[in-house]
């Protein structure tokens, strides 16, 4: 048995798995979820995470394991995408806690209202919260970008996917990444390395 | 020098570092810091965290570190508090992104509303979707707790440590955990562990 990822294909949390399993030469298979159409609701998906979210990953051994973050850092071990223990290591997990709860929750949820839910002027006032908390992040992760080529000195690690994940479709959530030129150039530098396939464009 | 925590008293993230370092058996000094009065929007502490936020540590070396989850794992890596690589370290990160992302944005801002900001009228629409979005997480918590003493089987770990820093206050945002025996047992039983002291009440 190989390893299955449970994913939606338009979501980042989900292409970073897909991003680490290529990068790792892991084979795996995809069930596609949607969780905008309840996919994630339903009782056979509960079981597997209560959590009701993608993605979700079934080992080769059956064993389940959920939360992004928590993939990322799974597969990545003993890895170049991961250094080891001490401050080198420290510094991409601050960036993939830091994606989790001041990017994804203002840039992905931005995107998802306009371009899949299709509900921005019902939203408006999410929207424009999303909008303010995004650009902080933008704003963070631009003091870091303008003058180095990935997000910690370790070169390309997790970080890196964790962040471009949303980042590479901000203009989705109406996000123009023109005001911040060094994340435009460095979605450019991460896209181009091999093993990426950039998300999917929607429909 | 000393290790330097900027935090404040009454937030539980700044509570896990607190935590982590007695568990540890590291000195530190604190530095309050009050996010609630602005006091993370200065330009003294956004050249320490350009991301306006509380807990961020300054190392012996003068390094600063950031993002509660982060610091966590820096100071329990080697120690019980944190198991080696593979399944059991990961089921100690899937928490931690969990109470990041699910956990945290509901519960601890129900309580920052409620009790410290006072808005409950204000934000009654917001509040809403913390108690609807808090009672999940404490539902995929009780799932776990009600047939096992620590959240992962690896016994007490960084986990624990991170998911009590708000549960044990979830009252303050007017969860009741009597919905939740298991959860409430596992606060009692946490902070019933040598080295933890309660999250201090308001004034």
């Amino acid at each position: 048995m190989t390893i299955t990822v449970y994913g939606f294909g338009m979501s980042g949390n989900c292409w970073k798995v897909a991003t680490i399993l290529r990068l790792t030469g892991r084979a795996f298979s995809w069930i596609e979820t949607d969780s905008n159409a309840g996919q994630t609701r339903t009782p056979e998906f509960l079981a597997l995470n209560p959590n009701a979210k993608v993605p979700a990953v079934v080992l080769e051994d059956g064993t389940v394991i959920t939360e992004s973050g928590a993939i990322l850092l799974h597969f990545a071990e003993s890895t170049p995408w991961l250094p080891a223990p001490g401050l080198a290591r420290t510094r991409v997990l601050e960036w993939l806690f830091f994606e989790q709860y001041s990017h994804e929750p203002a840039i992905a949820v931005a995107r998802n209202i306009i371009t899949y839910l299709k509900q921005k002027p019902a939203q408006a006032e999410r929207l424009r919260q999303c909008w303010e908390r995004g650009a902080q992040a933008l704003d963070v992760m631009e003091r870091r970008l303008a003058a180095h080529d990935f997000l910690t000195d370790a070169g390309p690690t997790v970080a890196d996917v964790a962040l471009v994940a949303y980042t590479q479709a901000a203009d989705e959530g109406e996000f123009d990444l023109a005001r911040w030129p060094g994340v435009r150039a460095w979605v450019a530098r991460v896209l181009a390395l091999p093993g990426f396939t950039p998300l999917p464009k929607p429909a």
